[in-house]
């Protein structure tokens, strides 16, 4: 077991109630209610010298929203832990005002928590509630052969984001300012997912945390489905490509591969109008019984181009 | 502003809708729905070589679930939230053995949660749901003058097992493994908080997670009243007696000061009989307006002793 399996294995031990779900979407469903939480490491999720506690007290709160966003719910109360070595008055004011100011957008009232003191970095953790109509909450499953894949936004502009802080630019302008504000100040696509949810034609969704070429398998994995992806559709922000084009990085490995998009990753049947902006990127394809059966099998048809490797690396 | 102050200050910047009760007691209310989350950080509320990994994942479910038991609630859903610095496979078996068992006893159902590495120890958070009858939830607020101040259980015995396990006392006997095994393995008193709910004549109440001597105001303060406590019917175990006379330690202190009982502390209207086994500890008592007023004046006159300190000392 490693600690990346440890809430999976030991969620096998407990049976669920009838009506509720666990583990393996973006947030537990228990009625119309919505429950999720993320856990924020110094270290590995963030530096403090890479971040300002503004945007990482905005983040904390907004990578919560983002998972009861991809759902299709709406965000309602959240609960705060937070570990910290040091007390530094000036810093604090920063973290919460980020954490309100991100509350305050979304409408999302603070109703609890903790704090403590830390032997060694800042642990944050938020728990996030939100309201779904019970049965109607948007699952990783429901993708069908024949839908199309579509993505809100644009994708890679948080992972350029994040390569700028760990080479430390120095030369900063107008690209640079939009990709590192893309990831340190995320916005969940909250409106989005209610009106995706809404939308009959939508079968699965999730949000893009983690790039789509480690996310996408996810909904095919609970689907039982394999994907087309046409990696010449991507949507990339004008700011990414000029960047890409002027420090030889490639845009599109970024959009792939880079992670905390936030963004909104939804299958959806051929004909139906999607109610928000979209791209389409893909579609969702049948499995022959061999490679349904085939864990190590890759589920994704790469068209074009195809990812460096899968899964956001942490520092 | 320091970090213990944060969450009550950032609460302070939110209006809490009707119907909802936010920061104040044990758990937030929500409709029916009772929530709290509690981190527990290594070298500040454990040491690894202090507690077994079992006890540890048994401790961060109880300490929660007795936030339910605090107001009269059904534990029902729990999240983990855990960042450990190194993978140990056997200490995480036990770690989730543990965790389990204790989820087990109180029919709670892990539904989610995050992991992560850590650059600096280990930090665990857990959130727990729970259920309780609109409107019937007890809170810290509704303390009447003339009503008893009652303690399940004894109290003292986690303090003086904490005590061991800094002292590393080598000599372990009976009365010491009690002892420390109250402190590893508390039982957070759920059958009695729904009891206390169920009965009329109990006005509030909180569980005893710091010593009474700092948990008692909490119930003052909110209610607007003060208290008489006569030491000498502190609940003491034949446990603590025996072990504080052998090594010349003060039980009364233990038992005010000490933190980590999670018994329950309440009051009740006189003549009321209390529906679980309890032990009266004093009376409230109406505070003259100066006293209200004087936030610095102590609202607790002790009888037969009082306490060296207020407040659990953490390592």
């Amino acid at each position: 077991m490693t600690e990346f399996d440890l809430i999976r294995q030991l969620s096998s031990r407990f049976s669920v109630p009838d009506g509720v779900i666990g583990i393996g979407d973006d947030c537990a469903v228990i009625g119309d209610t919505l429950v999720t939480t993320d856990l924020l490491a110094e270290g590995v999720h963030f530096l403090l010298d890479g971040i300002s506690p503004f945007d990482l007290g905005f983040k904390s709160a907004a990578v919560n929203i983002s998972d009861i966003a991809a759902m299709g719910g709406l965000p309602k109360y959240a609960f705060l832990s937070i570990a910290l070595p040091t007390v530094n008055d000036g810093w604090l004011a920063a973290f919460s005002d980020g954490f309100a100011s991100c509350c305050h957008r979304y409408r999302v009232t603070l109703l609890g928590g903790d704090t403590s003191a830390s032997a060694g970095g800042i642990f944050i953790n938020v728990t996030l509630m939100g309201e779904c109509p019970h049965g109607t909450a948007l699952l990783r499953s429901g993708a069908r052969p024949g839908d199309l894949i579509c993505v809100t936004g644009t994708l890679g502009d948080s992972a350029a984001g994040l390569r700028l802080i760990q080479e430390m630019a120095d030369q900063v302008g107008h690209d640079e300012n939009v990709l590192l504000h893309r990831h340190c100040h995320p916005e969940p696509r909250v409106d989005e997912g209610i009106a995706l949810r809404n939308c009959p034609g939508v079968h699965s969704m999730m949000d893009i945390s983690d790039g789509i070429a480690a996310d996408l398998p996810h909904i095919l994995e609970a689907s039982g489905v394999g994907a087309t992806v046409d990696v010449a559709t991507l949507p990339l922000s004008e700011e990414l490509r000029r960047l890409c084009a002027s420090r030889s990085w490639d845009p599109v490995d970024l959009a792939l591969c880079g992670g905390e998009d936030y963004e909104l990753l939804f299958t959806i049947a051929p004909g139906t109008q999607p109610p928000v902006p979209c791209t389409v990127i893909g579609s969702i394809t049948a499995l022959d019984a061999a490679s349904a059966l085939d864990a190590s099998a890759s589920r994704i048809t790469w068209l074009g181009g195809k990812p460096s490797y899968v899964g956001f690396r942490h520092f």
